[in-house]
């Protein structure tokens, strides 16, 4: 994969930049790139992540009229345990609408503004690679886990053509669902699957920086996140189903999905059961675990820079995973699977934990664009 | 009922008493009774219960050869939100096997000691009241939820039989158990149950003063619970099945249980998905609403001193039950059900809380008692 | 105290109301109160506080005009863990400046609109016993703590004056104020205190319900509440002081206050330590421990309805007060005062523990009001 | 500083090595060294931190009899956020007072053995750098921050004479200490301190995987920590005092300590006030941040490969530090100081923040090791 001669839309842009040159190393233009809600907790993240990206470089960061005009290290109120970027703290914030230089554009937007701006930027001829629900579901927009179904991108050309414009969007999951699609996702492949219960037990910081006060939480779960469960019981079946004949076809498996907020700050836990459809002859638990302990994928093959070495980690300990213990693993994309055990109604029994707000949030939109880089699609 | 001229095995103790007049109401003695484990943290529930009790005084407190001898202020480290209560405090420890004055045992004793000990007393004539698990399954020792199961006390004619004594052992379920049973003990007998899954999220209280470290629980969730899914698959069918013909028949439906342990300090959440046997033809989730508005069993016919005024509470704002907001109702004895609606899979979905320590524990022993004495079985 | 026999402003409100007779008690008829803010959190506390209040009877529930028209039921989102007093439900909400008909009016109004509301319901002739500190530091306002400086109502005369009016405004100070000024009043006023640094560690409840974001403060702690210290550094100057000559005069010596938002959902815990002018000869540490023990002041001599027995609780574990366990002392109306002992720079070091926002904030209130009552100033 | 050519006592150990080979460098053998009390908390962050230490290489565990002969992966229940090393878990566990072959021991043992333990290896010939207390008012031992009195390792020759043994002990002060003793290094030196008040809200981590029960921790504030005080108070004194005629001269200020545990997983934050002997004429503010930004010492010069860039940071947002947000400064081994500001009272009000299992443990004996091999005293 040769990234200093790839030829595509975005080469209006390389003129304009001049990346560090690294000693005894070819000299590479890292792709400039605009986050939308840049201030927010996502917005947050994409600049974390960026920072040092391999390949894409921070030049536009995007907010609400509120924060247009300012450095950005005035508008944002950093709240990450690392520091913000310094390349980042000095860009001045453009106000949503405003037209970009960057070609790339990550949308860490809010769903109230996303789905219009989104449509804008794309329709002017910008990939946005998007983290909110507005067109997740939309007929021809990817809604992508790379591992998964990184045929789905086959939409794109549809999308290009339905806008008349090289712009398109590409989606990730809500953060829950891209935990259970990714831990489910082996054994859909295998075996199908039938029907699967899910009860979810969500961290804080899903919600964002303040949307769940400290009184509501502490000492205390909320069975109920608004609109989550919907999102959950819907969402895997167009991410394992299929694009053919120009359209998605759905997987057709039910889902019945349960969802919590607990007092934990990162890293999303969720049990599940379910029942599949062919079962191998001999140890199904053997069977399960050996599928997931070796679920790989296209970002694995590419060895693109956001991707875990391992997308899934089969851990062994009795009361593993754990929030706080196993949501940093590979920097947080990877989805940790435990616990696989019979269960005495339905086949299989199984936890599950994703990092909410990396692999379930930023990291993910990260990699999704990395794919689109590799797949020569920017 | 009259419970002055009760007639048992405990009036060799009613000269030894000499309880307050209270001005203008009859005189009654009180029945003394003995705490087992009265250090731990079920038995300072006990202790901090019987404060006040209308018909039953702390008699003697009993506990491990190391607080043996020492006054209870000394020998337990107190660690309720009220204080201690004067009369207890004050009470000599006895050693755990001693003789006891008093007929009426509650145990709040570790498993690792209470089969035998509970034993040891029920062979001498006492009645003893235990929360421990380790006569629960035995085959003529009640299981009993006063609001479910009364007719189990049968099965104490023949464990007397077997002791050849006046004594017996009464158990409460696990926390957990109890729970999901009064939860689903309606429905049960309304519609017939068929399958069950259940996704608990336990109070660290559960664990007992000591048993989850605060390195291991703040921010985290831990998805294990030792032993704590077998027992919530299996008692719930001896609680809701019957005594016949001389021994106890399950119920027959089966269960699927996954356990965690959360950050809150006291209220065990559950999500519940279950199927129905027979179904009304209208409106199911009106009737599974009526059937648990409505539940209500021999405790509130009797206005037993412990038993909550409705056993099951039906909420109906969307994001409740809430342990910090739900778990005390009616002094923590009855059980929240909130979110009831279909599922997508089984039939019906939904939320419930129980106050672990109160009507999960200590709670449940007390109102097992009153139940014997409302029976006149003491 | 004739409570039947008072003579006062609210007299005419009395034909308005129909009390519950109780049986064998003489009849006697409530005073109707309002709350101003009833929908926030010191607002919910009040009505919450009201229920069943012997000699107040909450009549009117005031908020914005966002709330206004609407059942109480429907405009507050209940969130205490009792139920919502069942009288208050139905309450239609009025608006802020709208004519009330109750003499009696408790504001927790928010500080950005509470200094010109309680203005003008003072101007108007009403009694506003506020828990904001809008008008805290006024020429002629008590800043009053019952138990400690009653004759601060002195200074009413000269309000009344002012506003050409019956009414007037008393206000209780900041809920950390409250815990540190009953917890040093003994010894100002037996040795007179020289020097006092302060260190709190404050609930997130009284930031109120969405002050501190649960991503914000859990696993953490926040080393600054705006405007907080300032608070701490005046207020108990102005309460120990005296109402002389027509004036507070301050007490005299000087405080360092350095405050902290930690995990914990109710009670303001704080470190103190502080210089005596003058020590007794023998020991000072028992001399300190008797005066904390024994203060009293008239809210007990009067047994007003929300007094403590004792206002401060002397504790002599190690490691108490602590919040979760000593703040529901005296239903949340005792400070809780602990680990006395000499200071290797000052002469004592002390913990105190305050439940913010009953005895510092809607508690406060009521008791004043109770005072104002008792004195017949209503 | 050529660690290849270095001769001291480790070099019999030297031919046991084989160390990695890296590319392109010349080859250096790294130091074996051996952990002690390795199961525990403070030794698995020795293990942790030990993993790729460019000039120390883990050689040896040592713990108790019940431990001893497993694999160290067996052995130890590991609870740090990374994997255990995969060089550690192969390691068979040594019983404490075996014969070791490395010549650089850490020891990170409970109190109740480390101080036998450590003076038999010591007396052995082994340099033991330790975390534990037993040994840090010893009147030959150094209680060492390298940045702050690196001369006290002049003590190290006589206490090899009081040995007979080229062994000795060296130690880091308690993890509260650490913080307030760095953050005030800077103004002892500059400006001489008179007096300091310091109020302690210390991290769960800091007793221990166990040593904090949930129960009694969430939702609160513990206002004690046993010997905590004692140290605080203490032990600055030491560290910044001299090393004079052959023993400890203490600096002479008064410290007064409350300590306080709250429910933070890692960090001790502080609150500090204190007066200086001579004060700058002009802004003493400024001259305070300025000392204390610019603060450095004998591990920045020297570029040891766990010292901080800067060992004291200065944050100037109002809020900060907090734990969770800055803890993490590099890698942990700095220590935030912020809110620096006037004192009513006293002169200068401020607070601090330390990583207590990182720079306050496990990290400063790291450190501590770093400048005894830089120092040619291994």
């Amino acid at each position: 994969m040769d990234h200093a001669s790839r030829d595509h839309g975005l080469n209006r842009m390389t003129e304009l930049l001049t990346d560090e040159v690294e000693t005894g190393e070819p000299v590479r233009q890292r792709i400039p790139v605009a986050v939308l809600g840049a201030t927010g907790s996502v917005g947050q993240r994409f600049v974390q992540l960026l920072e040092d990206h391999p390949w894409f470089r921070l030049h536009e960061v995007v907010a609400s009229e509120r924060s247009a005009g300012k450095r950005y290290a005035d508008a944002a109120q950093w709240r990450l345990e690392t520091s913000m970027p310094s390349k980042a703290s000095d860009l001045v914030v453009r106000s949503l609408g405003d037209e970009l230089e960057s070609g790339l554009i990550f949308s860490g937007l809010d769903s109230s503004v996303a789905g219009e701006a989104e449509d804008l930027y794309a329709d002017r001829g910008a990939v946005v690679v998007s983290n909110s629900k507005n067109h997740r579901m939309d007929p021809d927009v990817p809604l992508l886990i790379p591992e998964i179904n990184a045929e789905h991108l086959a939409a794109i050309d549809r999308q290009r053509g339905r806008r008349g414009s090289r712009g398109y969007i590409v989606t990730n999951p809500n953060c829950s669902t891209i935990g259970l699609a990714m831990a489910i996702a082996p054994l859909e492949r295998l075996f199908g699957i039938d029907a699967l219960h899910v009860t979810t037990m969500q961290a804080i910081s899903g919600a964002g920086y303040a949307g769940v006060p400290s009184y509501a939480i502490l000492d205390n779960v909320i069975p109920y996140i608004s609109g989550e469960e919907g999102k959950i019981e819907s969402e895997p079946l167009r991410i394992l189903g299929k694009w053919s004949g120009g359209h998605f076809v759905d997987a057709s498996f039910r889902i019945s999905a349960q969802t919590n907020r607990v007092p934990t700050i990162d890293g999303h836990m969720m049990t599940i059961a379910l029942s599949l459809r062919k079962k191998p002859e001999a140890n199904l638990i053997d069977a399960v675990r050996r599928a997931i302990a070796e679920f790989s994928g296209e970002p694995q093959e590419l060895a693109l820079p956001s991707a875990p070495r391992r997308p899934l980690h089969l851990v062994d300990e009795a009361d593993r995973p754990q929030p706080r213990l196993d949501r940093d693993r590979e920097r947080g994309m990877s989805v940790s699977v435990g616990r696989i055990r019979p269960c005495p109604i339905l086949d299989i029994r199984m936890v599950a934990l994703v990092h909410n707000t990396i692999r379930g949030a930023a990291g993910a939109a990260l990699l999704n664009a990395e794919l689109l880089e590799a797949r020569g699609l920017l």
